[in-house]
């Protein structure tokens, strides 16, 4: 049973804990974090702390912190024998090469307290300074998950990327669709079966390939009918992505 | 037994073929297209015509054409006893006035010829000229799914425009995301899950409640990193997209 310091009380570091209380060879057994309040959730569960200085030494720290946390609270670590993860996609490896072991474990997700997260489907991309460390890495992550990708740092803060646009400004999107439902006293819901479709179709065809609607057909009459309708920012988004999609899909006939 | 002739063979009509194969009160008598290849997928199920002078008459006419059709077909019909409808998202209600019985059956989803549709979700959005007509689309509407809405012309037209935003739109920053995959040797896959969790996230909490990332936290490091790796199209929808996020969150703070 190998023993799991985490650090960090926030999304990332609840369902990390969580996860974990299922495994059968790794065990959380302290979570520091430097605001006591955000504790709350583990104190019946777990040892906890607000000081560095009491962190306790075990064999792995998993550093579930806010990207400009993570050097800063890395600096400050004294027990060097641990091998050190982080789990941030915009954070480069050598963050923590203080350490003589040391690595991430990425997990490829959007987290909320609200939502329970499956653990099993998380793709986690890791990454470490040596063979040793990688495959405890490996076998840390296998315990948690199905899908483990290697994936080197520069290869990471691509995928960070293109993690917001497919998760963030894809949000934003449905968004400007919730509003222009409210603007128009159509309920939202509506909306559902079209948004789960859409993005379940991808696992199926290729983006590119499951292309639709009047930006890809070229159709001016209604491209120009939906923008008399739109006004500022939404205008804007529209007209550059008409524009988008047909740089793309043009090349391509 | 009301009998039906559906006027089109592209995916809206195809799918709704197959969805009233099981219908208990209506039946599919003829299926219209103007072009004979399109209808090889119904010669061995129902009575086919190329020729708009052999359409037999029916109880219900449904026009599941092309916007820029419809009107062009509404105008050639002969037979105007009976109820006659499309299903475009775009398309008032008014271009099929000539008929005495007249609405329409617009069904808010994605079709692709290659994925098969549960019809008993997809929500159809329906809109008649009298309440005779409303009464007998709804009956219809009933055959087919759970989720009846009634939409006007006007709220229909607005409908259209969120659909580009939350179908179209996304599925093209799909794209970007596996673009940016390609470019840096990931598979595609890996986005899979962050993808489908986005799209669900939506029928738990509201789009603006479940906003994430660096544009939300406004984190000008992460940004600023971010748009480095970019460059054309991709980066003017980067930073569009950021703009609008600061903008939606910032007046709510």
């Amino acid at each position: 049973m190998k023993s799991i310091v985490i650090f960090g009380a926030g999304n990332v570091a609840t369902h990390l804990f969580n996860a974990f209380s299922g495994a059968k060879n790794f065990k959380v057994t302290q979570v520091y974090n430097h605001n006591g309040n955000s504790l709350e959730f583990f104190k019946n569960k777990v040892n906890t702390t607000t000081y560095l200085n009491e962190v306790v030494p075990a064999e792995i720290y998993l550093l579930a912190l806010k990207d400009e946390a993570i050097p800063a609270i890395a600096k400050k670590i004294i027990h060097r024998e641990a091998l050190v993860l982080h789990t941030s996609g915009a954070t480069p490896l050598s963050v923590l090469e203080k350490f003589e072991q040391h690595g991430v474990l990425y997990p490829l997700q959007t987290f909320s307290k609200k939502r329970p997260v499956d653990f099993s489907n998380v793709p986690l991309c890791i990454e470490a300074n040596s063979e040793i460390a990688l495959r405890e890495i490996a076998e840390l992550a296998e315990e948690l998950s199905q899908n483990i990708y290697n994936i080197s740092s520069e290869q990471r803060k691509a995928l960070h990327v293109a993690a917001v646009f497919v998760s963030n400004f894809v949000n934003f999107l449905y968004t400007e669709g919730e509003e222009i439902c409210r603007e128009n006293e159509i309920p939202f819901e509506i909306l559902h079966p079209l948004i789960l479709e859409t993005a379940s179709k991808i696992t199926d065809l290729s983006p590119t390939e499951a292309q639709t609607g009047p930006a890809k057909r070229r159709d001016m009459e209604i491209i120009k009918s939906h923008l008399e309708q739109l006004h500022g920012d939404r205008k804007k988004i529209y007209q550059l992505l008409t524009e988008s999609i047909h740089n793309l899909h043009g090349k391509k006939l």
